[in-house]
């Protein structure tokens, strides 16, 4: 071969050399680079879902507090719109209303705000579990109640609430309110004096489904089911 | 060209080349490798956010428990500290007190801890809300409140809280404290049988500005404004 | 030289330089790149620290909520469970009790769930603040409680928690509880009438140690010492 001819021979093979080096260095990162990215996306995945259910914590916590804070102020829509379309609500034994129309319906029997009329829920000492894949969760609270009319009745009265929470669209909403009564009791007489007997059924709303769980308010005792095992033994 | 120029010059090339590859790999990083640090980044910085406002939930459930500690065994300076210096303070429709050093004298006339006197004020029921910024939240509390005297009088009280929070230097504290009372009542005479009511203005201080909210506190009835929509419906 | 050799010779090291070249690229991450990883790795590393204190501080809330919960129905072996094998217990001055087993003969003695019995020990108003390592934590709570017996007696209580937790695989336990009564009266009688004095020592079990804090319910006044400084002036 003529000298010329390997010369461009040459130049082309470094020119083909150049064009596959860089080609490579694009399509292969470094191993190491590789390894790195792939454990900082595998940390960052299970950073995101720690915090997105630290988030949905605070979430619910507010939620149901907002939930009391209406009913306190008699704030039936407001309530009523926090309960998902299929929620459930069961209180004190009064039977299970079903589908968010119809927990609207119960709330509003509850009476309107006004003056002398008192309707205190507290909504106090939150077990808040978020469920793993994020969309659901469950909470168990209780309520310290106090309520009554001027110039007529006065209790106090107390609570255990297991509920359950459903995410949709981002928000959460009351899926389920189940509320049992621990005592209710007259203002002036405390619980060894016996307790304010709830009547079973709202005078003027038949529920959807009689009361699913059986139980007596005090003197009675009852042990609300837990929506958790105990975090320790896991039983 | 001779051959020995030829050979030389061929070396050249390549080692031109071997520079060009060395500096080529170091300025080009893979585009695969640069779309994921930048993917990774966003996702970070969102995190960052995410983990902050949970912390800043948190912190915020803490302070404003911690005030009511101190309040209940009339530690007044530490809970004044607690305050912004632009902090305003407005409880039981006493009016309004500007800025921390008013706040600490407000406070400091709610009397002292000596033996049968009771001061209780429960910081119960938060719903609080960080700002995207993270500088500032608001959060609305409810306080259930057992006070009186050995001897003389005793009283159960319960209030509503919507107060603001700012961040300074990393650490929160308390911008804006307004208390309404929903019911002050003898300990022995429930709700149904009246209020005892409180007096508009301490004897022995005058407020920076007249009540920013008129209301009433029970047998009235009064709905605290609330600093936050309903979270479902965003009204 | 003969061409052909020379040929042979620059063919080898062209075959050299793509095998630098690529070896190069391996060894040799942008320094861009090896920087942004590296600036990742520490925030996510940061992170993953403030995202578990935030999970940290909903699982202690949890188990403080989760221990009332069983207390308010005699759930002994459950509520034993959530201590640490060397826990301490002390509580309304009766001495301190140490380690598992000793806290759940204390609890044991403390009476069963049954018909006309009522003893709610509420849980409230939570400062928790998780250690650095997280691997410990304190709590400051505070708790309402409505005990008494139908025909017998009927009491309101309150009081202040200053308790401690450790972590270990994973699950957080109650490695102290120490609960300070605030007052403890007849449900008909106010503070303003006396209180009920609590017996130094249950009548069926000795303490480990007596009480580590002397200190007076009311009408004695006391201030539960304080796990945390104030949280804005560092005091």
């Amino acid at each position: 071969m003529p000298d010329h001819g390997k010369s461009r021979l040459l130049l082309m093979l470094g020119a083909g050399l150049l064009a596959a080096m860089l080609a490579g260095c694009a399509r292969s990162p470094s191993p190491e680079v590789a390894q790195q990215i792939a454990s900082l996306q595998s940390r960052v995945d299970a950073l995101q879902k720690k915090a997105q259910a630290n988030e949905d914590y605070a979430a619910i916590a507010n939620l149901q507090a907002i939930y009391g804070y209406y009913v306190d102020k008699s704030r039936w829509d407001d309530a009523a719109a926090l309960f998902s379309d299929d929620a459930t609500l069961e209180i004190a034994g009064r039977g299970q209303f079903r589908g968010r129309a119809r927990v609207s319906e119960y709330l509003h029997q509850l009476g309107d705000l006004e003056y002398g009329r008192l309707f205190n829920h507290m909504q106090l000492q939150p077990v808040i579990h978020v469920a793993e894949d994020g969309r659901t969760a469950k909470g168990r609270w209780r309520s310290l109640m106090q309520v009554g009319h001027l110039g007529k009745e006065a209790r106090w009265g107390e609570a255990t609430y297991e509920n359950e929470y459903v995410k949709t669209n981002d928000v959460w909403q009351i899926s389920k309110l189940h509320s049992f009564i621990t005592f209710y009791v007259e203002f002036d007489k405390g619980w060894n004096k016996g307790a304010v007997a709830l009547p079973k059924h709202l005078d003027t709303l038949e529920p959807d489904q009689e009361t699913t769980v059986a139980y007596g308010a005090f003197p009675e005792v009852f042990v609300p089911p837990y929506h958790y095992p105990n975090p320790v033994t896991g039983k």
